[in-house]
């Protein structure tokens, strides 16, 4: 908050309110029993709400050890449409449920993305669990409080900062994840590793099955997110490789899964670093290669001009400019004055798009 | 947040999230230039949202000062309907705002909560200034952050915690604000001095006119809020008459006004207080007597089965049961270890309703 203007001579007070919030994370494999002790003792009315992929293999079996009622949502990113969420919030309100009802949200990051945003407003807000079934869920979207779902207008253009009051992180999940899907995981760990910890990206440049790395990348993020909730400066850092796979995604009308559109972001945004902060051609070069067995390339229906047209749209632009995160090195991020993003001319976005076309159009 | 049951083994840790928000209020007589000049350093982007009934009267000026995109919504209560929030937010969308617009909400109580809602979800929110046109709407809605829109089954259902930036509290909207206006926010202003703040109730006691009496009792509001902005313990006590007052507006599908509901929810819950919690007979008739000159009286619809079953819609109520804050002296609510609240069985609530109805009837 600026302070007041010392022109303004009015008479004035200020409210200041601090808050401590915390999210308990569990580690674990087969956790379904903590999990339902945890949540027992949080509220005596919880409501289980799970991707309808999942309501089979999964749904069912929780919701009898949660004694929890159980819902459906439809799966994936379906969940995040306007639509999708109205029809939760009002079967929420028809059952009348009270405040203190927990909510328990199963499943990848598109379904704790809505109903992390619908226990948010709902009566001002529900006490959250979320069980994160994917890699990337678990390294991403748990983390950090942002929920959303999509406006008519863009992704993610609704939603709250809420924290969840615990995070189960389940690896029996991981167990039966498809390869792209894990794909999708490991590179937002290496993105993580890139903009804040350098060792991290060492782990899982030489090894992406170790086990520590889920632990290791929530904990870095837990660092920056803890810096800096709101997303005003420091957490900006977590946008490195996002402002192309935004891009990305819109011109693929999200075909392109999310995990493999930051996998080129990064790679793109690398090179907009190289020529624009000073970050090594050694360090692009073993990014380059990290992601080379993740076979990246534009989606077919990539051109300029599309590309550029959703570049605009990112949420991060002032006015008729398009911010990035560049890499001053490996684990760092450059600082700009407190921005943690520059602003990129046409000129210089135009010599990365040209060599992300030569080597992966 | 619950600490880990030390019964749980498994391994843990915990994102510890810090903050600190903060609002600036500004208060004098006609503070438009002050509200231009503030607004302007916060964004180069501004949107002013005003109750529809004020567009002539301020939105048309307000908007040129401070040279901002003017939009309206639905005057009064009609502005917190799911349809208007989603008009708005759409209208929002479709000028592409980037997140550092600031918006600007002119008007009462409803426009408040529902633009404050909006601006709250909007790209995870926008930068807000509150320019309250009602006295209720300055001592009441402005203060302490909660934001609303109506779910399909029951007021202020949806809706967020979150601050403006800055509140103007300019006195030359009182001039012309009607009678039965000004004693909605006096019925508010006593129910912050009846569980807070005596000498506050005395001042308004004495004089309902003291040019003091706003400042005080956002003083006052803002130091409960300050202590418990989510609503968990002391800020409870804010609901003191509420209870009724919500009751008593939904048998009168709301055409009871809502400072006149919570000036008969004073009288009755201080009845409660009186029966259940040690209140004194005499300050119990001091409250009738204050709000003797209100002419209070149950609307023409009430009867005591629609009473109770919108009793039992009360957001703070747990399974069956209705809960209430009772007055333990004037200026003292009581604290119910730590709930500021208490459970009113059925035959409680039925010597104190039997009274109201026979005085009230």
């Amino acid at each position: 908050m600026k302070s007041l203007d010392p022109s303004l001579s009015l008479k004035s007070t200020v409210i200041e309110c601090k808050f401590s919030l915390s999210t308990q994370i569990f580690w674990g494999h087969d956790l379904a029993d903590e999990l339902a002790e945890f949540c027992k003792a949080l509220s005596p009315r919880r409501v289980l709400i799970v991707d309808s992929q999942l309501i089979d293999s999964y749904g069912h079996f929780l919701a009898e050890k949660l004694d929890a009622l159980l819902l459906s949502i439809p799966s994936g990113e379906m969940a995040k449409t306007g639509e999708a969420q109205k029809e939760l919030i009002e079967t929420l309100f028809s059952h009348a449920l009270p405040r203190d009802t927990v909510i328990i949200a199963l499943g990848g990051g598109a379904t704790l993305d809505m109903v992390g945003f619908t226990a948010s407003i709902y009566l001002r807000g529900l006490p959250l669990v979320f069980v994160p079934t994917t890699l990337l869920a678990m390294v991403d979207a748990s983390i950090g409080g942002k929920t959303a779902i999509d406006s008519p207008f863009g992704k993610n253009g609704i939603g709250t900062f809420y924290l969840p009051k615990a995070i189960f992180i389940d690896q029996k999940f991981l167990k039966t994840l498809p390869e792209n899907e894990r794909l999708n995981g490991i590179a937002e760990i290496a993105k993580i590793g890139l903009v804040y910890d350098a060792s991290l990206w060492e782990l899982v440049r030489s090894n992406p099955h170790h086990p520590d790395l889920i632990e290791k990348a929530c904990k870095a993020k837990i660092a920056i997110v803890e810096q800096d909730f709101h997303d005003q400066s420091i957490r900006r850092i977590l946008n490195f490789g996002h402002t192309v796979a935004h891009a990305l995604e819109t011109v693929s009308s999200y075909t392109m899964p999310h995990g493999l559109a930051v996998a080129l972001g990064c790679v793109v945004e690398a090179h907009l670093s190289k020529e624009l902060s000073g970050f090594s051609e050694g360090e692009f070069e073993e990014i380059v290669a990290f992601f080379h067995p993740f076979d990246l390339h534009l989606p077919a229906s990539y051109n300029r001009v599309a590309f550029r047209s959703a570049l605009l749209q990112d949420k991060k632009r002032t006015a008729r400019s398009v911010r990035s995160t560049l890499l001053e090195k490996i684990g760092t991020a450059g600082v700009f004055s407190g921005a943690y993003c520059h602003e990129i001319t046409q000129e210089e976005w135009k010599k990365s798009l040209d060599w992300m076309e030569k080597n992966y159009g």
